[in-house]
């Protein structure tokens, strides 16, 4: 559902630069792409890597039909015989990736794309669009998740979503970065996500009274009834009004599930609510919170003492608000010469920082005992890391700093092939276990990794052969 | 493309809603929701109002398929009487609203449903999430071109939209809020935006060397060449290559039509960019600059001299970095009773300010001389203003304050029927028409209000029998 369904989901550039290399000849000569950022979001110790399946139905699917080269045959840009060859191309290249819901780092490359290079190039955006933004999401969920504890977060941001796919896109990934549920009932039947919600502030404006609407409610849903307590004034009338149901319905042998604070002092709030519920004996109905939380204020009312059970986090979350996207990129490491020989390429253009990585590459993780991640390897393709001799890994923009990587249990190549020939060769998990995989490989992070602010920074780094070869291209192209 | 295409678009609880209403007998009450916002986006002197035309086509479309049916079924939580009742449902309702593309303020209904009180229910997160998001990101838009100027900003930002219709949905609100083009294929193809885009960092990397892959791109696209020219040192080989090629260009009788700057300090670049291309005698050819560019970075760009003919403006415009999502809301504002007579609804929660305004309302733009807009006034449907009287308008939550709005030329009722019966009856413009809305609109309004920072606010006022009746309400109901 989320699938790019066209392949106009491009740059234009894209599009007048393949014309550019079918001219010049070039347009299948074999290039090899990475995708890669440079800094995590949110300040965020780690990213979460999502939407490789939505990237890799794309390339499988991937072809022009006739209204898309109608279409581009209007815009006078593009030869006839151009527009004949887009109708015969399909995306026939390789794809190697770490797996969804792995943990990825700036500078390594967490999927590659070689084929033609008009194949590689067309991709781009759609590629780009599709994983920056679903990465972005699932990290934003893992770290509010974190903080809210295990399975208490509902997303609930359909209505303030960047678009309908936004907010589809935008569950999927919540929901592999933690999230037990959405509100959107799209993404439930899209995702298998389980489904959640109760009523709004319109339900209670909807019948004469307060009470009238919560025994309504009480009565339409027996065992899943969760009042919104906010419609009036949430102490005065609305927790006392739900307490009042939560007996009625205590005496019928039900239960009131739970209570829902959507303003207000949520810290206050949810503490005198739930010493209102429990002297009134409604200690097991739940109290759930919502209204524009994120990461740091769960933590934050967590700090103070709230009494919250159930989190419901939909704007900060599925627009990921402070930083609503995952600069991520993909830029050419290699492409065969005339001779058919890989020919490396680096870009430069403002220092080390921002230069990429030459070449086809793998990347290691380094596992220390019981999986523990202790760092990240990147090293030229074809090149097994001797894990029992130790490992040089230099800093990827600061030619002073080395380490010896000792102690590893195991090194593990995390590129892995997905798409063979343009056909997807890997077992795509269901979102369930990629789900897990998260989970996983967080508790294998050191919790100081984890850390919402200031994280102690996982390293990644350059073997000697990579390292060598980049400082080579950087003497030759720098200033 | 961007109209939500099922009725799960949608939060459970609008569904559990229903089946509580349908149960409790009050499912085809007719009600009145109102679209408003609280606040503007960004600091903004005014809100661009987009998506309506899409929420009317899914309104227009709205029905529940088998599959969707099938769906709901399995979450055990539907009785199947009420799966039967869905199958027959569309939306049969009244929508008003004011036209696409006209400035909008905090508190004041810009959109009205009027139907069966289980249609208004179900549609509210769709029509949130289109309006909310369109409105957004034209707004943005507006305040990006007014910096930029004119026809000067092409909307880039496909690769970090969030997802692949929050990128598609983004390019048609930045069109109607003024920019000139867009790099999205899709968007070209779905709405006539014009696209624009030339090459990469990878074109000039798939060469032996930058001159030959400038060459090479000239020679593909002599009327259209723009030459990305930081792939290694912007003023050391970037320009000087660039002028080589045009130079040679100007030789054959043709023109480099541009550079881009896409890195680096773009004031210093821009301005001895241009002094090179001046010296070179290629006055004619356009600096071109994109880099995380928003609106406050071109005012400041600006400002300090910068040489620039055209912006690229990728991220910070489709995703509103730094307020990624508008804050509208949906709120009922009146619910015929038993009797059939309107009862009309006010929502209180946090106080006067968070207070909805109840009742079926319309919304009147006063303009004085020359179309100038002088304030809007709200007051209950069918009060025509007497202009020549002058009109009395009081602040929506001071209620010590009022003003005499005099010198009235006309009052124009921004309201206007757009859905009858669930069928569109109103004409609804091309996207051309629409953005030329925004413009007149912007002409219209007073240039302090158009001010990025701390804009002089424009008045929303409640005409006196709103004012009563909502006082009266809040008396009721207020603590």
């Amino acid at each position: 559902m989320t699938v790019p369904s066209s392949p106009l989901v491009t740059d234009l550039y894209q599009l007048t630069m393949i014309q550019g290399y079918w001219l010049a000849g070039i347009h299948r000569r074999e290039a090899c792409f990475d995708y890669f950022f440079r800094h995590q979001p949110f300040g965020s110790g780690y990213t979460v890597f999502a939407g490789l399946e939505d990237t890799l139905r794309f390339l499988e699917g991937l072809r022009f039909a006739g209204p898309e080269l109608d279409y581009l045959r209007s815009l006078d840009l593009f030869r006839p015989e151009l527009i004949e060859h887009l109708r015969a191309l399909r995306f026939t290249g390789q794809v190697h990736a770490v797996p969804e819901g792995s943990l990825i780092f700036p500078i390594e490359p967490v999927l590659r794309v070689q084929g033609p290079l008009e194949e590689c190039q067309l991709v781009e955006s759609a590629l780009l669009n599709t994983l920056n933004f679903q990465s972005l999401i699932a990290t934003k969920a893992a770290r509010v998740c974190q903080e809210a504890g295990g399975d208490n977060v509902m997303e609930f941001g359909l209505r303030r979503a960047q678009g309908v796919d936004g907010a589809l896109s935008a569950a999927r990934a919540a929901y592999i970065g933690g999230c037990a549920a959405t509100s959107n009932v799209q993404a439930g039947q899209t995702y298998g996500i389980p489904v959640s919600g109760t009523h709004a502030h319109s339900w209670v404006l909807a019948f004469p009274s307060e009470l009238e609407a919560f025994r309504q409610f009480a009565r339409a849903y027996p065992t899943k009834c969760i009042l919104l307590v906010d419609t009036y004034d949430t102490l005065r009338s609305g927790v006392p009004n739900a307490i009042r149901v939560g007996l009625e319905m205590k005496a019928r042998g039900e239960r009131l599930a739970g209570i829902r604070l959507d303003s207000g002092d949520l810290a206050y709030l949810s503490a005198e609510a739930r010493r209102m519920l429990d002297e009134a004996g409604l200690t097991d109905t739940l109290i759930c919170c919502s209204s524009d939380l994120d990461e740091f204020i769960i933590r934050d009312l967590n700090a103070q003492g709230a009494r919250i059970d159930l989190y419901g986090v939909g704007t900060n979350l599925v627009t990921a608000r402070g930083e609503p996207a995952l600069p991520g990129v993909y830029k050419i490491a290699a492409l065969r010469g005339e001779g058919d020989e890989w020919q490396m390429k680096l870009k430069w253009s403002e220092g080390l920082k921002k230069s990429t990585l030459p070449g086809i590459k793998q990347v290691w993780r380094l596992r220390g005992p019981e999986g523990s991640m202790l760092a990240d390897w990147i090293e030229m393709d074809g090149i097994t890391p001797d894990v029992e001799q130790g490992l040089w890994g230099f800093h990827p923009s600061d030619d002073h700093a080395k380490t010896l990587y000792a102690g590893i249990d195991r090194a593990e190549p995390l590129l892995v092939p997905v798409l063979r020939d343009g056909t997807v060769c890997a077992d795509l998990p269901p979102l369930g276990r990629i789900r897990d995989r998260v989970r996983g490989e967080l508790e294998g992070l050191h919790p100081t990794m984890r850390r919402l602010l200031n994280p102690h920074v996982y390293k990644v780094s350059l073997g000697p052969e990579l390292k060598a070869i980049t400082t080579r291209m950087l003497d030759q192209t720098g200033r």
